[in-house]
């Protein structure tokens, strides 16, 4: 039975994860790893019996050995970012799923590559700061790294035909967001629960302000680069209200090769848990019969400036590609917590990187405290 | 250098063959074989100097011998179906392009697989008719059979990378023709000019009438079901006016790969011919900056009857589908001289389909008897 390890498992991919888990019978979860939420690892320990988990928050983490102890449930608990990195690491695991949010996933993945595992990655900031570190490690390594969600997912089947023929250019589909069409002006006054409403995407909190500023697609560019080995300029965004295409490719002789379906990320996600063998997914299908047209249109960057800014960061590589994750993340939560408006996101991010200095070739360390730096710097910013 | 055989290269897909063969300057064209047309015969023979030519009119061929003599140019010149398969089974050829209209190009298709020459199949009939003796024969002499026509190839594209994952539906994406939208009244009295004219696509005369029809896309899900082994039932038809989707396949995910490009042969002849390189193609390509949606629709089969009959005579097998076949062909014919309607081309083959005693499994000989029969029969048939 093929073994995988989950960390994030109580998140919106985590959760999925284990539904393909579930439907299938045929995978052993012996690892999982949350950073708080006990309550539904508990429910997920009793259910998939995993030899290991890890709780990140130290006291959640012996509320849950306590409980799992009095119930007579054996089960290893460790926490801290020692207890990531073990589950990351679970021996009999050969898949590890990183589906953490935020930086905390960089550590663990890097880890498991160094122990063989491929990884089935859906933790955007990994390849967003530490592209340059992952790649060359899983190249010499020799481990796969299967996209976990739903674009690059979709690049990587598209690429599965390329037969030595180079990519000349990806076509990276985009939602648009909900507030597609609208000026700066109109967007001066979103509140969270405007921007927490996906029209065709069910996320977790961050990634659906994300996907709204179009910070999620600069993101999704910058991974694009490292996954595909491609230049920034030759990754295009194309906005595909429907998400219908959830992205192409184009060769040197002009043929476009996409990858359409309903938008579930199940299907990634079990795309990459038996890669390279496809499973009969009985959920809704695209229907030929009902769809009467695609929508596609550019990006708006006048309104948007999250994606040409991320073009800006990849670009100038090194650390400013952190400097615009980070920021973000900063920004988002302080957007959802009412402290700074829906504008000031993009702008905060604009004016971070416009102070930052370049770090070239930057270390685990240099980015992980870059990360922590910029955290302290704007702690007390807000603009309402 | 690789060497190639055109057969029918005086046609539209010949001619472009050609084009591709003088753009790149590195395939070698030995043999060259047409119906008729010696003005453009000789015109690439002194271009290409092929090693051998073929007029299948006898007349023309002797005339076209004569003024090669005359002005010392070598090349022999043969005639009649023997001329055609020896120009299909020329020795250094490695791939044959079978570019015929009609059922001449069978036989010669069938002696070059089994002289273990690759086919580049143009020509339709060579699997309506005989797919049941074409695919084992391929099969039994490991050639491959490369599509030549946007829609197989672009399902061929998007098989590339099924890694052994059957596909559960083809999406055979149709233009529509220019009718699309009309009702049986209105079409009625359309002349032979207004068919001529498609709105995507430059091509031959009567794969223009064909398109119109919907004949080409029952021909095309025909060949379809024995290019790659599915069932008529698994090939769905998807209106798609713009031809930007050349088409998709389905695989049991519920993921679609699709193949999308700019309307232009060059691309699957030069994949045909490269095959698996991809080329650098100069020509214009899809930009996702102009295109605003990409239209789909369902067929309209009660106004475009051709449709449901090419599935019911794929579905019946046998003989069927050359009935379908020929009585087109003979009423095209009609059609462009005047002598019946355009409704008549479908209700013709109706009721010929609807006379015809079903042989299975039929042999090459019973398929061109059934032709000839057919001929005969429907010579003095006119409605007007």
């Amino acid at each position: 039975m093929k073994c995988i390890s989950i960390l994030g498992s109580t998140g919106s991919i985590g959760t999925q994860t284990l539904d393909v888990v579930r439907q299938y019978g045929d995978i052993r979860v012996t690892a999982l790893a949350v950073r708080s939420n006990i309550e539904l690892l508990y429910k997920q320990i009793t259910e998939f019996s995993p030899k290991v988990v890890c709780v990140y928050d130290e006291n959640k983490a012996a509320e849950l050995s306590k409980r799992l102890k009095d119930e007579g449930i054996k089960c290893d608990v460790l926490s801290g970012m020692d207890g990531l990195i073990a589950c990351a690491c679970e021996e009999e695991a050969v898949i590890t799923v990183t589906a953490f949010v935020g930086m905390i996933g960089i550590r663990p993945t890097i880890e498991a590559i160094k122990k063989g595992k491929d990884i089935a990655l859906a933790n955007k900031e990994t390849l967003v700061t530490a592209g340059h570190i992952i790649m060359p490690l899983a190249a010499k390594m020799n481990v796969k790294i299967l996209p976990v969600d739903s674009e690059h997912s979709a690049i990587f089947q598209c690429l599965q035909g390329a037969q030595g023929n180079k990519i000349e250019k990806i076509l990276l589909t985009a939602s648009g967001g909900p507030f597609r069409g609208k000026k700066r002006e109109e967007l001066k006054n979103i509140r969270p629960e405007d921007a927490l409403k996906h029209p065709n995407w069910s996320m977790g909190r961050k990634i659906t302000i994300d996907s709204s500023t179009m910070v999620n697609k600069g993101l999704e560019v910058m991974e694009a680069k490292w996954l595909f080995d491609v230049e920034p300029d030759d990754i295009e965004v194309v906005i595909q209200p429907q998400s219908i295409i959830h992205s192409m490719i184009e060769f040197t002789d002009g043929a476009v090769i996409a990858q359409l379906g309903v938008p579930d990320m199940k299907l990634p996600i079990q795309y990459a848990l038996y890669y390279p063998e496809r499973r009969l997914k009985t959920a809704k299908r695209l229907d030929f019969k009902t769809i009467t047209s695609i929508i596609t249109d550019a990006p708006d960057n006048e309104n948007f400036p999250a994606l040409p800014l991320a073009y800006e960061a990849i670009r100038t590589g090194g650390s400013m590609p952190t400097v615009y994750n980070a920021v973000n993340e900063i920004a988002v939560d302080k957007f959802l917590n009412g402290a700074i408006g829906y504008l000031d996101i993009s702008d905060l991010i604009a004016s971070e990187m416009a102070k930052h200095k370049t770090i070239p070739d930057p270390s685990l360390d240099d980015v992980t405290g870059l990360e922590k730096e910029l955290k302290q710097a704007l702690s007390g910013y807000r603009t309402r």
